[in-house]
Protein backbone atom coordinates (compact mmCIF):
# COMPACT_ATOMS: atom_id res chain seq x y z
CA UNK A 1 0.00 0.00 0.00
CA UNK A 2 1.52 3.32 -0.70
CA UNK A 3 1.95 5.76 2.20
CA UNK A 4 -0.59 8.63 2.29
CA UNK A 5 0.11 11.81 3.86
CA UNK A 6 -2.94 13.77 5.29
CA UNK A 7 -3.43 16.92 6.85
CA UNK A 8 -7.05 16.68 7.69
CA UNK A 9 -8.96 15.56 10.86
CA UNK A 10 -12.23 14.43 9.19
CA UNK A 11 -9.81 12.26 6.51
CA UNK A 12 -7.58 10.64 8.78
CA UNK A 13 -10.33 9.49 10.63
CA UNK A 14 -12.34 8.09 7.69
CA UNK A 15 -9.61 6.37 6.86
CA UNK A 16 -8.65 4.81 10.53
CA UNK A 17 -12.14 4.12 11.08
CA UNK A 18 -12.24 2.12 7.56
CA UNK A 19 -9.50 0.18 8.73
CA UNK A 20 -10.97 -1.03 11.83
CA UNK A 21 -14.41 -1.62 10.03
CA UNK A 22 -12.93 -4.09 7.68
CA UNK A 23 -11.18 -5.90 11.04
CA UNK A 24 -7.36 -4.25 10.28
CA UNK A 25 -5.66 -3.50 13.89
CA UNK A 26 -4.79 0.04 13.80
CA UNK A 27 -1.03 1.54 15.62
CA UNK A 28 -0.47 5.04 16.41
CA UNK A 29 3.30 6.46 16.49
CA UNK A 30 2.32 10.11 17.98
CA UNK A 31 5.44 11.97 17.42
CA UNK A 32 6.32 15.87 16.69
CA UNK A 33 8.59 14.91 13.94
CA UNK A 34 12.39 15.60 13.21
CA UNK A 35 12.25 11.57 13.58
CA UNK A 36 15.35 9.78 14.78
CA UNK A 37 16.48 6.00 15.72
CA UNK A 38 14.36 6.66 18.86
CA UNK A 39 10.72 6.91 16.74
CA UNK A 40 12.35 4.42 13.98
CA UNK A 41 12.19 1.68 17.44
CA UNK A 42 8.46 2.72 17.66
CA UNK A 43 7.47 2.75 13.89
CA UNK A 44 9.11 -0.21 13.29
CA UNK A 45 7.39 -2.32 16.80
CA UNK A 46 4.35 -0.83 15.77
CA UNK A 47 4.72 -1.69 12.27
CA UNK A 48 5.29 -5.52 13.41
CA UNK A 49 2.18 -4.98 15.58
CA UNK A 50 -0.45 -3.77 13.03
CA UNK A 51 -1.93 -4.17 10.14
CA UNK A 52 -2.29 -0.26 9.15
CA UNK A 53 0.07 1.98 11.10
CA UNK A 54 -0.37 5.65 11.79
CA UNK A 55 2.43 8.00 12.29
CA UNK A 56 1.24 11.55 13.65
CA UNK A 57 4.02 14.27 12.86
CA UNK A 58 2.43 17.76 15.42
CA UNK A 59 4.54 20.09 17.13
CA UNK A 60 2.13 20.88 19.63
CA UNK A 61 2.03 24.34 20.99
CA UNK A 62 0.24 23.77 24.46
CA UNK A 63 3.33 21.47 25.39
CA UNK A 64 5.96 24.43 25.25
CA UNK A 65 5.95 27.26 27.89
CA UNK A 66 6.41 30.92 25.97
CA UNK A 67 10.04 30.57 26.75
CA UNK A 68 10.68 27.27 25.43
CA UNK A 69 11.49 26.58 21.98
CA UNK A 70 7.98 25.77 20.17
CA UNK A 71 9.76 28.00 17.46
CA UNK A 72 12.89 26.50 17.21
CA UNK A 73 11.83 23.23 17.69
CA UNK A 74 13.86 20.98 14.37
CA UNK A 75 11.47 20.64 11.53
CA UNK A 76 12.10 18.58 8.22
CA UNK A 77 9.23 17.39 6.82
CA UNK A 78 10.53 15.93 3.67
CA UNK A 79 13.35 14.09 5.87
CA UNK A 80 10.87 12.60 7.88
CA UNK A 81 8.10 11.49 4.86
CA UNK A 82 11.14 9.28 3.45
CA UNK A 83 12.37 8.00 6.37
CA UNK A 84 8.50 6.68 7.07
CA UNK A 85 7.64 5.44 3.66
CA UNK A 86 11.02 3.29 3.98
CA UNK A 87 9.88 1.74 7.09
CA UNK A 88 6.42 1.08 5.84
CA UNK A 89 4.28 3.22 7.67
CA UNK A 90 0.67 3.63 5.72
CA UNK A 91 -0.56 7.30 6.67
CA UNK A 92 1.26 10.26 8.16
CA UNK A 93 -1.38 12.42 9.91
CA UNK A 94 0.33 15.67 10.20
CA UNK A 95 -2.49 18.47 10.98
CA UNK A 96 -1.35 22.18 11.08
CA UNK A 97 -1.84 23.80 14.34
CA UNK A 98 -5.42 25.40 13.30
CA UNK A 99 -6.45 22.12 12.40
CA UNK A 100 -5.98 21.03 15.68
CA UNK A 101 -7.08 23.84 17.63
CA UNK A 102 -9.69 26.16 16.99
CA UNK A 103 -8.98 29.78 18.22
CA UNK A 104 -11.82 28.88 21.23
CA UNK A 105 -10.11 25.77 22.25
CA UNK A 106 -10.64 25.27 26.08
CA UNK A 107 -10.59 21.87 27.11
CA UNK A 108 -7.70 20.33 28.67
CA UNK A 109 -6.92 17.10 30.14
CA UNK A 110 -5.34 17.49 33.45
CA UNK A 111 -3.61 14.41 34.79
CA UNK A 112 -3.07 15.42 38.50
CA UNK A 113 -0.88 14.21 41.85
CA UNK A 114 2.13 12.57 42.24
CA UNK A 115 2.88 11.94 38.55
CA UNK A 116 3.03 15.19 37.68
CA UNK A 117 4.44 16.97 41.14
CA UNK A 118 8.24 16.00 40.80
CA UNK A 119 10.56 15.36 37.50
CA UNK A 120 10.37 17.59 34.60
CA UNK A 121 6.56 18.83 36.35
CA UNK A 122 9.02 21.01 37.86
CA UNK A 123 10.77 23.19 35.59
CA UNK A 124 7.82 22.79 32.93
CA UNK A 125 4.33 22.78 34.51
CA UNK A 126 2.08 23.21 31.77
CA UNK A 127 3.94 20.38 29.88
CA UNK A 128 2.15 16.74 30.96
CA UNK A 129 -1.71 18.98 30.59
CA UNK A 130 -0.51 20.11 26.64
CA UNK A 131 0.72 16.10 26.04
CA UNK A 132 -2.39 14.51 27.40
CA UNK A 133 -4.40 16.90 25.91
CA UNK A 134 -2.93 16.62 22.45
CA UNK A 135 -2.95 12.82 22.91
CA UNK A 136 -6.34 12.43 24.46
CA UNK A 137 -7.49 14.54 20.66
CA UNK A 138 -4.89 12.07 18.55
CA UNK A 139 -6.73 9.02 20.20
CA UNK A 140 -10.33 10.12 19.55
CA UNK A 141 -9.52 11.29 15.88
CA UNK A 142 -7.31 7.95 15.04
CA UNK A 143 -9.09 5.75 17.59
CA UNK A 144 -6.04 3.07 17.57
CA UNK A 145 -5.64 -0.05 18.95
CA UNK A 146 -2.26 0.34 20.05
CA UNK A 147 -0.60 3.65 20.92
CA UNK A 148 3.65 3.57 21.38
CA UNK A 149 5.73 5.99 23.39
CA UNK A 150 9.51 5.92 24.05
CA UNK A 151 10.69 4.96 27.17
CA UNK A 152 13.09 7.59 27.54
CA UNK A 153 9.78 10.18 28.43
CA UNK A 154 9.41 8.02 31.28
CA UNK A 155 7.17 10.66 32.89
CA UNK A 156 5.04 11.12 29.81
CA UNK A 157 4.38 7.30 29.51
CA UNK A 158 3.24 7.01 33.17
CA UNK A 159 0.93 9.96 32.63
CA UNK A 160 -0.64 8.48 29.40
CA UNK A 161 -1.06 5.27 30.87
CA UNK A 162 -2.59 7.09 33.58
CA UNK A 163 -4.95 9.24 31.90
CA UNK A 164 -5.52 5.55 29.33
CA UNK A 165 -6.90 4.06 32.99
CA UNK A 166 -8.74 6.97 34.21
CA UNK A 167 -10.61 7.53 31.15
CA UNK A 168 -10.92 4.21 29.84
CA UNK A 169 -9.52 4.88 26.55
CA UNK A 170 -9.63 1.17 25.13
CA UNK A 171 -6.21 1.52 23.64
CA UNK A 172 -3.14 -0.60 24.43
CA UNK A 173 0.38 1.69 25.62
CA UNK A 174 2.94 -0.13 24.30
CA UNK A 175 6.40 1.42 25.93
CA UNK A 176 9.39 0.78 23.89
CA UNK A 177 12.88 0.95 25.15
CA UNK A 178 15.17 3.93 24.82
CA UNK A 179 17.75 3.86 21.88
CA UNK A 180 21.32 5.52 22.18
CA UNK A 181 24.41 6.44 20.28
CA UNK A 182 26.99 4.49 20.55
CA UNK A 183 28.54 6.73 23.14
CA UNK A 184 25.26 6.52 25.24
CA UNK A 185 23.40 10.04 24.30
CA UNK A 186 19.91 9.18 24.46
CA UNK A 187 18.48 9.71 20.75
CA UNK A 188 16.74 12.73 20.85
CA UNK A 189 15.28 15.41 18.44
CA UNK A 190 17.22 18.27 20.22
CA UNK A 191 20.53 16.55 20.07
CA UNK A 192 20.63 18.48 17.06
CA UNK A 193 20.90 21.81 18.91
CA UNK A 194 24.68 20.69 20.19
CA UNK A 195 27.82 22.26 18.93
CA UNK A 196 30.74 19.39 18.86
CA UNK A 197 31.82 20.56 21.58
CA UNK A 198 28.63 20.26 23.61
CA UNK A 199 27.75 17.34 22.40
CA UNK A 200 31.10 15.79 23.85
CA UNK A 201 29.83 17.26 27.00
CA UNK A 202 26.03 15.47 26.80
CA UNK A 203 27.08 11.54 27.30
CA UNK A 204 27.89 13.35 30.72
CA UNK A 205 23.42 12.15 31.39
CA UNK A 206 24.08 8.40 30.51
CA UNK A 207 27.50 8.38 32.34
CA UNK A 208 26.20 9.79 35.68
CA UNK A 209 22.91 7.20 35.25
CA UNK A 210 25.50 4.25 35.10
CA UNK A 211 27.79 5.53 37.86
CA UNK A 212 24.50 5.36 39.71
CA UNK A 213 23.64 2.13 38.38
CA UNK A 214 27.14 0.54 39.24
CA UNK A 215 26.81 2.07 43.21
CA UNK A 216 23.69 0.40 43.40
CA UNK A 217 24.98 -3.30 41.84
CA UNK A 218 27.81 -2.35 44.28
CA UNK A 219 25.48 -2.44 47.40
CA UNK A 220 24.65 1.13 47.67
CA UNK A 221 21.14 1.73 48.96
CA UNK A 222 20.72 5.14 49.96
CA UNK A 223 19.50 7.56 47.59
CA UNK A 224 20.73 10.76 48.97
CA UNK A 225 24.60 9.48 48.57
CA UNK A 226 23.52 7.93 45.00
CA UNK A 227 22.36 11.44 43.66
CA UNK A 228 25.41 13.10 45.12
CA UNK A 229 27.99 11.36 43.59
CA UNK A 230 26.20 12.01 40.67
CA UNK A 231 25.81 15.47 40.88
CA UNK A 232 29.68 15.16 41.31
CA UNK A 233 30.26 13.29 37.77
CA UNK A 234 27.25 16.31 36.09
CA UNK A 235 28.94 19.32 37.81
CA UNK A 236 32.56 18.33 36.67
CA UNK A 237 31.65 18.76 32.92
CA UNK A 238 31.62 21.28 31.06
CA UNK A 239 27.96 23.33 29.58
CA UNK A 240 26.53 21.32 32.39
CA UNK A 241 23.83 22.27 34.65
CA UNK A 242 21.47 20.30 36.49
CA UNK A 243 17.87 20.79 36.28
CA UNK A 244 17.18 17.67 38.19
CA UNK A 245 18.18 14.20 39.68
CA UNK A 246 16.19 11.81 41.39
CA UNK A 247 15.58 8.42 41.95
CA UNK A 248 11.37 7.49 42.16
CA UNK A 249 9.24 4.51 42.29
CA UNK A 250 8.41 3.25 38.89
CA UNK A 251 4.62 3.43 39.91
CA UNK A 252 3.67 6.31 42.02
CA UNK A 253 6.54 8.72 40.58
CA UNK A 254 7.35 9.01 44.42
CA UNK A 255 10.98 10.28 45.29
CA UNK A 256 12.53 7.05 46.97
CA UNK A 257 14.88 7.61 50.50
CA UNK A 258 15.99 4.52 50.18
CA UNK A 259 15.77 1.96 46.86
CA UNK A 260 13.69 -1.21 47.04
CA UNK A 261 11.91 -3.03 43.85
CA UNK A 262 11.78 -0.95 41.08
CA UNK A 263 13.39 2.57 41.07
CA UNK A 264 13.38 4.67 38.18
CA UNK A 265 16.69 7.30 38.21
CA UNK A 266 15.99 9.85 36.02
CA UNK A 267 17.83 12.86 34.88
CA UNK A 268 17.57 15.95 33.00
CA UNK A 269 20.53 18.46 32.35
CA UNK A 270 21.19 21.65 30.60
CA UNK A 271 24.05 21.13 28.42
CA UNK A 272 24.34 24.48 27.74
CA UNK A 273 21.09 26.34 26.33
CA UNK A 274 19.53 22.64 25.29
CA UNK A 275 17.92 20.65 28.20
CA UNK A 276 18.43 17.00 27.50
CA UNK A 277 16.86 14.03 29.70
CA UNK A 278 17.50 10.33 30.29
CA UNK A 279 16.68 7.63 32.60
CA UNK A 280 17.29 3.66 33.43
CA UNK A 281 14.82 1.67 34.99
CA UNK A 282 16.27 -0.63 38.02
CA UNK A 283 14.77 -3.65 39.27
CA UNK A 284 16.45 -4.81 42.67
CA UNK A 285 14.84 -7.83 42.22
CA UNK A 286 16.98 -9.04 39.23
CA UNK A 287 20.04 -7.25 40.54
CA UNK A 288 20.02 -9.91 43.09
CA UNK A 289 19.09 -12.84 41.35
CA UNK B 1 -34.18 -7.53 22.25
CA UNK B 2 -34.71 -8.17 25.65
CA UNK B 3 -33.17 -5.32 27.77
CA UNK B 4 -29.29 -5.80 29.37
CA UNK B 5 -28.68 -4.55 32.66
CA UNK B 6 -24.83 -4.18 33.08
CA UNK B 7 -22.56 -2.88 35.89
CA UNK B 8 -19.07 -3.83 33.97
CA UNK B 9 -17.12 -1.53 31.95
CA UNK B 10 -15.41 -4.69 29.73
CA UNK B 11 -19.12 -6.02 29.08
CA UNK B 12 -20.71 -2.58 28.34
CA UNK B 13 -18.02 -1.79 25.65
CA UNK B 14 -17.81 -5.31 23.98
CA UNK B 15 -21.66 -5.08 23.63
CA UNK B 16 -21.47 -1.58 22.02
CA UNK B 17 -18.58 -2.57 19.96
CA UNK B 18 -20.09 -5.45 18.53
CA UNK B 19 -23.19 -3.67 17.64
CA UNK B 20 -20.80 -0.63 15.90
CA UNK B 21 -19.36 -3.26 13.97
CA UNK B 22 -22.50 -4.98 12.95
CA UNK B 23 -23.42 -1.34 11.21
CA UNK B 24 -25.68 -0.35 14.24
CA UNK B 25 -26.18 2.96 15.46
CA UNK B 26 -25.37 3.13 19.20
CA UNK B 27 -27.00 6.16 21.39
CA UNK B 28 -26.42 7.28 24.46
CA UNK B 29 -28.64 8.69 27.51
CA UNK B 30 -26.46 9.87 30.42
CA UNK B 31 -28.36 9.69 33.83
CA UNK B 32 -27.93 10.02 37.57
CA UNK B 33 -31.17 7.66 37.72
CA UNK B 34 -34.28 8.64 39.55
CA UNK B 35 -35.52 9.17 36.11
CA UNK B 36 -38.31 11.14 35.59
CA UNK B 37 -40.26 12.62 32.40
CA UNK B 38 -37.70 14.99 31.08
CA UNK B 39 -35.27 11.54 30.78
CA UNK B 40 -37.99 9.81 28.89
CA UNK B 41 -38.10 12.28 26.51
CA UNK B 42 -34.83 11.94 26.28
CA UNK B 43 -34.52 8.05 25.82
CA UNK B 44 -37.71 8.50 23.37
CA UNK B 45 -35.92 10.74 20.51
CA UNK B 46 -32.80 8.62 21.27
CA UNK B 47 -34.82 5.38 20.69
CA UNK B 48 -36.42 7.03 17.67
CA UNK B 49 -33.01 8.41 15.89
CA UNK B 50 -30.55 4.83 16.74
CA UNK B 51 -30.36 1.17 16.54
CA UNK B 52 -28.76 -0.07 19.54
CA UNK B 53 -29.81 2.32 22.72
CA UNK B 54 -27.77 2.31 25.57
CA UNK B 55 -29.04 4.22 28.72
CA UNK B 56 -26.22 4.44 31.92
CA UNK B 57 -26.87 5.35 35.46
CA UNK B 58 -24.18 6.57 37.49
CA UNK B 59 -25.05 9.20 40.51
CA UNK B 60 -21.19 10.73 39.61
CA UNK B 61 -19.48 11.79 43.34
CA UNK B 62 -16.99 13.93 41.18
CA UNK B 63 -19.77 15.79 40.37
CA UNK B 64 -21.18 16.68 44.10
CA UNK B 65 -18.81 18.93 46.70
CA UNK B 66 -18.69 17.40 49.68
CA UNK B 67 -21.27 20.05 51.09
CA UNK B 68 -24.17 18.87 48.53
CA UNK B 69 -26.99 15.97 48.35
CA UNK B 70 -24.10 12.88 46.91
CA UNK B 71 -25.41 10.50 49.50
CA UNK B 72 -29.01 11.80 49.42
CA UNK B 73 -29.51 11.91 45.77
CA UNK B 74 -32.74 10.38 44.69
CA UNK B 75 -32.53 6.59 43.87
CA UNK B 76 -35.08 4.29 42.92
CA UNK B 77 -33.45 1.28 40.34
CA UNK B 78 -36.16 -1.01 40.34
CA UNK B 79 -38.50 2.06 39.08
CA UNK B 80 -35.61 3.37 36.32
CA UNK B 81 -35.26 -0.71 35.01
CA UNK B 82 -39.25 -0.60 34.82
CA UNK B 83 -39.56 2.99 32.85
CA UNK B 84 -36.39 1.64 30.69
CA UNK B 85 -37.54 -1.46 29.49
CA UNK B 86 -41.45 -0.05 28.49
CA UNK B 87 -39.13 2.33 26.59
CA UNK B 88 -37.41 -0.48 24.31
CA UNK B 89 -34.06 0.53 25.81
CA UNK B 90 -31.66 -2.20 24.94
CA UNK B 91 -28.73 -1.55 27.46
CA UNK B 92 -28.64 -0.05 30.89
CA UNK B 93 -25.29 0.34 32.12
CA UNK B 94 -25.00 1.17 35.47
CA UNK B 95 -21.46 0.85 37.34
CA UNK B 96 -20.96 0.76 40.77
CA UNK B 97 -18.20 3.78 41.65
CA UNK B 98 -15.31 1.25 42.37
CA UNK B 99 -15.89 0.13 38.26
CA UNK B 100 -15.81 4.02 37.35
CA UNK B 101 -13.23 5.14 39.69
CA UNK B 102 -9.84 3.36 40.54
CA UNK B 103 -8.67 4.56 44.21
CA UNK B 104 -5.66 6.05 42.35
CA UNK B 105 -8.25 8.00 40.01
CA UNK B 106 -6.15 11.27 39.46
CA UNK B 107 -7.20 12.68 35.17
CA UNK B 108 -9.74 15.35 35.13
CA UNK B 109 -11.26 17.07 32.09
CA UNK B 110 -11.24 20.84 32.55
CA UNK B 111 -12.98 23.24 30.57
CA UNK B 112 -12.02 26.30 31.13
CA UNK B 113 -12.98 30.23 30.45
CA UNK B 114 -16.29 31.82 29.94
CA UNK B 115 -18.37 29.05 29.55
CA UNK B 116 -16.99 27.34 33.52
CA UNK B 117 -17.09 31.04 34.82
CA UNK B 118 -20.94 32.58 35.86
CA UNK B 119 -23.92 31.17 36.06
CA UNK B 120 -23.85 27.30 37.70
CA UNK B 121 -19.93 27.32 37.98
CA UNK B 122 -20.10 29.76 40.56
CA UNK B 123 -21.86 27.81 43.42
CA UNK B 124 -20.87 24.94 41.97
CA UNK B 125 -16.69 25.59 41.34
CA UNK B 126 -15.98 21.85 40.88
CA UNK B 127 -19.41 20.51 39.33
CA UNK B 128 -18.83 20.94 35.65
CA UNK B 129 -15.38 19.52 35.63
CA UNK B 130 -16.45 16.40 37.68
CA UNK B 131 -19.36 16.38 34.42
CA UNK B 132 -16.98 16.77 31.97
CA UNK B 133 -14.87 13.66 33.03
CA UNK B 134 -17.55 11.30 33.95
CA UNK B 135 -19.02 11.78 30.09
CA UNK B 136 -15.67 11.65 28.50
CA UNK B 137 -15.13 8.26 30.32
CA UNK B 138 -18.91 7.05 29.36
CA UNK B 139 -18.19 8.43 25.71
CA UNK B 140 -14.93 6.56 25.91
CA UNK B 141 -16.85 3.14 26.88
CA UNK B 142 -19.80 3.24 24.72
CA UNK B 143 -19.02 5.13 21.79
CA UNK B 144 -21.35 6.02 20.93
CA UNK B 145 -23.31 7.99 17.33
CA UNK B 146 -24.89 10.41 19.24
CA UNK B 147 -25.26 11.27 22.98
CA UNK B 148 -28.41 13.16 24.30
CA UNK B 149 -28.20 15.95 27.06
CA UNK B 150 -31.56 18.20 28.35
CA UNK B 151 -31.88 21.72 27.30
CA UNK B 152 -32.65 22.00 31.24
CA UNK B 153 -28.77 21.82 32.15
CA UNK B 154 -27.79 24.18 29.36
CA UNK B 155 -24.63 25.19 30.66
CA UNK B 156 -24.02 21.48 30.76
CA UNK B 157 -25.29 21.23 27.39
CA UNK B 158 -22.36 23.57 26.37
CA UNK B 159 -19.60 22.39 28.00
CA UNK B 160 -20.27 18.77 26.81
CA UNK B 161 -20.36 20.42 22.90
CA UNK B 162 -17.61 22.04 23.33
CA UNK B 163 -15.41 19.47 25.04
CA UNK B 164 -16.77 17.17 22.11
CA UNK B 165 -15.23 19.84 19.71
CA UNK B 166 -12.16 20.45 21.69
CA UNK B 167 -10.97 16.82 21.96
CA UNK B 168 -12.62 15.58 18.72
CA UNK B 169 -14.84 13.13 20.24
CA UNK B 170 -16.54 11.81 17.14
CA UNK B 171 -20.19 11.89 18.57
CA UNK B 172 -23.54 13.94 18.20
CA UNK B 173 -24.55 16.07 20.58
CA UNK B 174 -27.66 15.83 20.61
CA UNK B 175 -30.05 18.83 22.80
CA UNK B 176 -33.40 17.91 23.79
CA UNK B 177 -36.29 20.62 25.14
CA UNK B 178 -36.94 21.25 28.81
CA UNK B 179 -40.38 18.84 29.76
CA UNK B 180 -42.54 20.49 32.86
CA UNK B 181 -45.19 19.95 34.75
CA UNK B 182 -48.49 21.48 33.81
CA UNK B 183 -47.37 24.39 36.96
CA UNK B 184 -44.22 25.53 34.56
CA UNK B 185 -41.68 23.85 37.08
CA UNK B 186 -39.05 21.82 35.24
CA UNK B 187 -38.84 18.19 35.93
CA UNK B 188 -36.18 17.37 37.66
CA UNK B 189 -35.13 14.55 40.43
CA UNK B 190 -34.52 16.91 42.75
CA UNK B 191 -38.05 18.08 42.60
CA UNK B 192 -38.88 14.87 44.96
CA UNK B 193 -37.51 16.98 47.93
CA UNK B 194 -39.75 19.72 48.06
CA UNK B 195 -42.72 19.33 50.75
CA UNK B 196 -46.06 20.32 49.05
CA UNK B 197 -45.59 23.89 49.99
CA UNK B 198 -42.46 24.48 48.65
CA UNK B 199 -43.53 22.60 45.35
CA UNK B 200 -46.13 25.68 45.75
CA UNK B 201 -43.29 28.27 45.32
CA UNK B 202 -40.88 25.77 43.03
CA UNK B 203 -43.10 27.04 40.41
CA UNK B 204 -41.56 30.91 40.78
CA UNK B 205 -38.31 29.67 38.48
CA UNK B 206 -40.37 29.42 35.22
CA UNK B 207 -43.03 32.60 36.52
CA UNK B 208 -39.53 34.56 36.69
CA UNK B 209 -38.14 33.69 33.52
CA UNK B 210 -41.88 34.06 32.08
CA UNK B 211 -42.09 37.55 33.26
CA UNK B 212 -39.03 38.45 31.74
CA UNK B 213 -39.97 36.82 28.28
CA UNK B 214 -43.16 38.92 28.52
CA UNK B 215 -40.84 42.08 29.10
CA UNK B 216 -38.53 41.44 26.72
CA UNK B 217 -41.96 40.89 23.95
CA UNK B 218 -43.20 44.31 25.22
CA UNK B 219 -39.58 45.30 23.75
CA UNK B 220 -37.49 45.92 27.06
CA UNK B 221 -33.88 45.27 26.16
CA UNK B 222 -32.11 46.61 29.35
CA UNK B 223 -30.77 43.22 30.72
CA UNK B 224 -30.32 44.90 34.37
CA UNK B 225 -34.27 45.93 33.84
CA UNK B 226 -35.29 42.75 33.61
CA UNK B 227 -32.98 40.86 36.36
CA UNK B 228 -34.57 43.44 38.47
CA UNK B 229 -38.18 42.59 37.80
CA UNK B 230 -37.25 38.83 37.76
CA UNK B 231 -35.89 39.33 41.44
CA UNK B 232 -38.78 41.49 42.84
CA UNK B 233 -41.12 38.15 41.45
CA UNK B 234 -38.59 35.21 43.46
CA UNK B 235 -37.83 37.66 46.35
CA UNK B 236 -42.11 37.84 46.66
CA UNK B 237 -41.94 34.28 47.04
CA UNK B 238 -42.01 32.02 50.36
CA UNK B 239 -39.32 29.49 50.58
CA UNK B 240 -37.58 31.46 47.97
CA UNK B 241 -33.84 32.71 47.73
CA UNK B 242 -31.84 33.38 44.14
CA UNK B 243 -28.56 31.48 44.15
CA UNK B 244 -28.80 33.67 40.29
CA UNK B 245 -30.24 34.82 37.57
CA UNK B 246 -28.30 36.10 34.10
CA UNK B 247 -29.25 36.84 30.62
CA UNK B 248 -26.34 35.78 28.87
CA UNK B 249 -25.03 34.81 24.95
CA UNK B 250 -26.54 31.22 24.14
CA UNK B 251 -22.99 30.69 22.66
CA UNK B 252 -20.34 32.15 24.73
CA UNK B 253 -22.29 32.52 27.68
CA UNK B 254 -20.97 35.88 28.68
CA UNK B 255 -23.94 38.23 30.13
CA UNK B 256 -25.40 40.54 27.81
CA UNK B 257 -25.85 44.36 28.88
CA UNK B 258 -28.34 44.72 26.37
CA UNK B 259 -30.58 41.93 24.90
CA UNK B 260 -29.41 41.04 21.13
CA UNK B 261 -29.32 38.22 18.99
CA UNK B 262 -30.26 34.86 20.99
CA UNK B 263 -29.81 35.13 24.58
CA UNK B 264 -30.55 32.69 27.65
CA UNK B 265 -32.11 33.54 30.76
CA UNK B 266 -31.36 31.54 33.28
CA UNK B 267 -32.27 31.05 37.02
CA UNK B 268 -31.27 29.41 40.22
CA UNK B 269 -33.30 29.64 43.23
CA UNK B 270 -33.22 27.56 46.29
CA UNK B 271 -36.47 26.38 47.61
CA UNK B 272 -35.65 26.19 51.51
CA UNK B 273 -33.06 23.48 51.02
CA UNK B 274 -33.66 22.74 47.23
CA UNK B 275 -31.75 24.27 44.45
CA UNK B 276 -33.24 24.03 41.09
CA UNK B 277 -32.39 25.32 38.00
CA UNK B 278 -34.46 26.29 34.93
CA UNK B 279 -34.02 28.55 31.76
CA UNK B 280 -35.41 29.60 28.57
CA UNK B 281 -33.63 30.66 25.38
CA UNK B 282 -35.31 34.06 23.48
CA UNK B 283 -34.12 34.62 20.04
CA UNK B 284 -34.75 38.41 19.11
CA UNK B 285 -35.42 37.64 15.39
CA UNK B 286 -38.20 35.27 15.81
CA UNK B 287 -39.96 37.79 18.31
CA UNK B 288 -39.54 40.70 16.02
CA UNK B 289 -40.51 38.07 12.42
Amino acid sequence: MLMKTVQSIVDTRLLCRLQRYQGNNVGLVPTMGFLHEGHIRLVRQARRDNDFLVVSIFVNPTQFSPSEDFSTYPRNFEQDQSLLADEGVDLIFCPSTEEMYSSENSTFVEVTGQLTTNLCAISRPHFFCGVASVVAKLFNIIDPHRAYFGQKDAQQLAVIKRMVRDLNFDIEIVSVPIVRDDDGLAKSSRNAYLNPDQRKSSTVLFRALQHAEMLIIDGERNSGRILAEMEKVIQATEYARIDYIDIVCTNSFESQEYINGEVLIAVAVWIADTRLIDNIQIDLSNLTS
